[in-house]
């Protein structure tokens, strides 16, 4: 799978994957609207809304991306119908030919983990039949856990050609309460990319393994040093804009071969017609906004690259 | 909501929470083949499987058990249809009476996490109403993302009166990997621990915080000190049974007032007719073999907590 989004990233030549993360505050009203006039105030309602929402997005962009990355959390607030359009936005956006990374970051041991590759990645076995629940391409995973809770993942991805980006160094502030101390002189961060490198040794694509890691971009310097780690690792990098990453930071996530990082804007592309710069959208054309934001990302990114030359 | 569990504990005089986390090989063929006969073998099928077998085994032993601990995984491996399982087995141990401690494992950071605090603890706002998507009484959390990750689920736990346990030393072999490393001298997971006190004390209930800890019973040792470093968190302790944890390990989990400590049995208890000990009530008594396992490991646990005076 990683060769998939590889050859996606080459054809659309933007390293920029789009997070179908939807608030409720940023779905236009006129959304909002015909979902409660069809369903009322009701979960279906607000489930509606938020796959209307997407699809709106996703038609607007999906030309210019090579992968989506929902947020499963967005989707499950809102009980099983949140959960029923989080699937829908999968299949969509898989027709589409993008590449799915399902932000779930789940993460347990043994049987249990492999229930979560299985609901996720891969397909779950009902009498003589077998079925793909979620079915995204690729899932976020949390290591805390050990070798026991991502070797099942492993598994069910080389089973189905699938991949997993393991966190690593997330961009929140507190992110260095646990990562960042100190173990022999080294932050722990650094021994769960080395495991990163060695878990995905097992399960590589032709360049790069279908393991990758999650590395926040407002830890530019960490990205530098886990880069290093992980040389065969695609790095998932969050915090790009909203969060305040830029994209002068983002160049030490990539290798040489301006492969090797993929970067996530979330509210930054989905709510852009909420910001000033793209406010001349308005909330009607509110997917055109979220175009032109993918645009200026690509742009930012591409000089930032250019810049490193 | 640690004040509801302990009064349950007390009620029951067994520190012990039974895990509902069937798997296929787990339900007698006689409940799988009348699912199958009304749904197929389908997503619908195997959830509606599930959810009998579950029934069965609440039915059972409701009246001995303070608490259970569906492992969402199980059933999300079923997709929307095993979520509705999940959903139904939650509402009706509730209505029995029982804590629900949603074994989710979720953890994220910001808005994020405070989505899926939402979907499992609290309520989420659709315009002028509001719905409690899963509703659980606790959920299990992972702490790798540190206080960001955290607090949004501590603020739903003041407004809603939840509780959460915080992943800190799991049970499984690997768990080292990580969580043994030593930070200054000291173990990751004491590190993680000190920090489970101190959200604990922003949330307390009468005697002990809603926020507890997971630690597991495989590691006796580390129970001990982690008992001292949080001794306001109640500890929820998997792997006795199947997973290798016996009764005289558990004691170093208890406070001295006998509390503190709830151990979790899953499949030792919900597949007890498959062990060759209580083979003789067969498949179609499984309930009742249930029923005998958990009185078993009852008096287990007492005589271990007698022996410790």
């Amino acid at each position: 799978m990683i060769d998939q989004l590889i050859a996606n990233i080459k054809k659309t030549n933007a390293p920029i994957v789009v997070g179908l993360d939807p608030m409720m505050k940023f779905i236009p009203e006129q959304i909002q609207k015909a979902a409660f006039a069809e369903y009322g105030e009701t979960l279906k309602g607000a489930a509606e809304a938020i796959w209307q929402y997407n699809k709106g997005i996703v038609d607007a962009v999906a030309d210019l991306i090579p992968a989506v990355k929902p947020q499963i959390a967005m989707y499950e607030q809102f009980g099983v119908a949140g959960l029923i359009a989080f699937q829908k936005t999968v299949a969509y956006c898989k027709e589409k030919g993008l590449v799915v990374i399902g932000d779930v970051k789940r993460g347990d041991i043994g049987s249990t983990s492999e229930a979560y590759a299985v609901a996720h990645l891969g397909k779950v076995v009902v009498g003589e039949k077998s079925y793909a629940p979620f079915d995204e391409d690729f899932a976020t995973v949390n290591p805390y856990l050990g070798s026991d809770g991502i070797n099942p993942f492993i598994k069910v991805c080389k089973e189905e050609n699938k991949g997993i980006f393991v966190l690593v160094k997330t961009s929140n502030p507190s992110s260095g309460e646990f990562q960042d101390r100190l173990v022999d002189g080294r932050p722990l961060y650094e021994i769960v990319g080395e495991k990163v490198a060695e878990w995905g040794s097992e399960c590589m694509g032709s360049e790069y393994s279908n393991v990758g890691a999650v590395v926040g971009a407002t830890y530019p310097e960490m990205g530098k040093a886990l880069r290093k780690v992980m040389p065969k690792s695609y790095i998932l990098v969050p915090g790009y804009g909203a969060q305040g990453g830029k994209g002068a930071d983002l160049v030490h996530f990539f290798n040489e071969d301006g492969l090797g990082a993929i970067v996530n804007s979330s509210r930054g592309i989905i709510a852009a017609y909420q910001q000033e710069k793209y406010a001349q959208f308005g909330a009607a054309n509110y997917a055109d906004a979220s175009r032109q934001a993918v645009i200026d990302m690509r742009e930012d990114i591409a000089q930032a690259l250019q810049g490193r030359k």
